[in-house]
């Protein structure tokens, strides 16, 4: 599995895949600036008169739906149509899910177009499964991301997607197998985006468009592992957010052989 | 009063309140991570049909009109409508205020749903005074805090809300008092954002929902003690910006304690 | 020329002009530090009811179409003319040129509101001389900047204004002159936004409003020698965004005239 991701991360070097970001506003810069440490292209563009021809140039499709609004909503549709119509992969945030019924609509609409991956925290994922949660504290998960796994593999069955919750073990879960990796830092918290950060690399690596349960796996893993390593070097948050990205840069096999924590289960657990 | 700024930090962290923020595209993402650094948790809808739905489910409410248009116009509206209704503490930062017919119309608005707390720098509060100005020179003040003194006493007592003046010296003002806060650093002009991340963390505090006052002091206080150190550990703002995330999150009462510099008056001087 | 920049920067950072930014959602929080580290003072408004009073109190104006869409389209069009019927200096950067007709509309009406100055990659300026361009990769160049000088003389020729390519060496093209900046580091690539701060700060110097082929060439040569030089205390992409913010605010003549690489060309080599 170690050899795997050391592969894709290879891959991806080499090809640098263009990815078409539609995203919140909160995290364009920090998303954009992980998709270019970790070695592939972020663009960003939703002008409904251009959106397809952003996802026909681009290798992947990033939709984090953080901060929609009507306009982004469109956009949104607009893209993921565009994406399912040629084959394009692309990976789904479903920030804030079961926030309101508007988001839930957007979410609902979204998954029409059968996203290649989503990913999200434990309440998300759990909101996501049930298009309805009393309990949604904002943007930040409240619950643990083990709590969320039967939901996750119930919005697998549903939508054929590949599953990835963050949490202080991260799950990717497709139909047959589910992947743990036991990396990151609980101070990945306290830093807006990291989450958002997560779905951007997986996104960068969908790019390379051959298997996606590998590169969802590739872009956890290696997010995961560059912000614990990054907590080593970091007194605070701000120091995380810097040393993060110099590490997805620096990413290499020695560093993926030795640190990083990827388990994988053909059956459940 | 230190001690009081003490007790509302572990409060914050404790209670770790959701502050549910519209503002602007500049300081979206600084401001959030300003708010988790300290210890609470951001949130940031703006979407017409969902608005409401996130003050109702916040602790609190951030309003930064920076990048205001006609979309956000009525996004903020329809939030400080809704926080006014549930009695919920919000924070609002004229940003720019005096620079066009349209944001000072905008900011009257606003002043009508009754902000817990006003925060700017001094041309923000004496436009915000007088809703005409020939001197706003952008979103820096040209005027040191000490002259922005009669507006904010004027401001607060015209609408009730607590006043805060960032500058050389903050002041904090309500009906019966005045804080003042003498800490801080000239460097943190050379960052943008820094006075709206004062916002978002006076909104973070306000989440406790217990004392304005008190509430609107710590959130001055530990940003600028914050800023100060920050600068003594930097090279330029780039570096600043970094290690206020930093210290916002290590902030504890021995540094509190140790640097803090805070005077409270009972009468005007 | 070293001699001119340095006096250029002094003059900035004696006078401070105002900068009016519509920018795209990415890089708004870094290009307000850019501006703010180098000694001028950043303005972002965008509201239909207000660009033109934004444009009116400021030194100049920045202009770049990175995340474009109705909205703001009509922001850059009013903000524009306003530009040149006030005489104030502006500059363009066309991000992703070339990437649909609908952008290509957008930057074909702004260049009828006469740019000052020109910023892009050479992708961009190629893109820009021909409304047409098949190999456009997203907001990346995928030419060096040599091979868009023919491209950028013709719209100097054809716009009068100046333009500049940034890349592994920056050209700034006159009616008359050609002017190389043999500094910056490709780890730059890596960071989102460097070439909209390189426009950022052109604008900050347009600022001065004296003679825009030098303001454009000072502002071309501190971006790059403060990316150069970031580079060399850098451990990867997210390191340099920070000491790049430093540099740009301890700049001063003692390292422009040891570090930089500016040369003149009175004609075509």
């Amino acid at each position: 599995m170690k050899q795997i991701v050391a592969q894709k991360l290879k891959d991806l070097r080499e090809r640098s895949p263009l990815v078409h970001n539609i995203t919140n506003f909160v995290v364009m810069n920090n998303t954009a600036n992980a998709i270019l440490a970790v070695g592939a292209s972020p663009m960003m563009v939703h002008g409904h008169q251009e959106v397809e021809a952003g996802v026909t140039i681009s290798n992947s499709l990033v939709i984090n739906i953080g901060t929609v609004d009507d306009y982004w909503t469109e956009s949104m549709k607009k893209a993921a149509a565009c994406a399912k119509k040629l084959n394009k992969p692309w990976v789904l945030d479903p920030v804030g899910a079961g926030l309101s019924t508007f988001r839930d609509e957007v979410l609902y609409d979204l998954l029409e177009y059968e996203p290649t991956v989503i990913r999200g925290n434990a309440s998300e994922i759990m909101a996501l499964d049930q298009f309805s949660d009393g309990e949604t504290k904002g943007v930040d998960s409240t619950k643990s991301s083990f709590e969320a796994l039967s939901a996750a593999i119930a919005l697998n069955q549903k939508y054929g997607a590949i599953v990835c919750i963050s949490g202080e073990v991260d799950y990717i879960i497709s139909k047959e197998k589910i992947v743990t990796v036991r990396n990151g830092s609980p101070l990945m918290t306290k830093v807006t985006g990291l989450g958002c950060s997560s779905t951007a690399v997986i996104g960068a690596f969908l790019g390379l468009h051959s298997n996606p349960f590998e590169e969802a796996i590739a872009g956890v893993s290696i997010l995961s592992l560059a912000g614990e390593l990054a907590h080593k070097q970091s007194n605070g948050p701000g120091s995380l957010q810097m040393h993060l990205l110099d590490i997805l840069y620096q990413m290499d096999d020695e560093i993926l052989f030795r640190y990083l924590q990827v388990d994988e289960y053909s059956e459940l657990f």
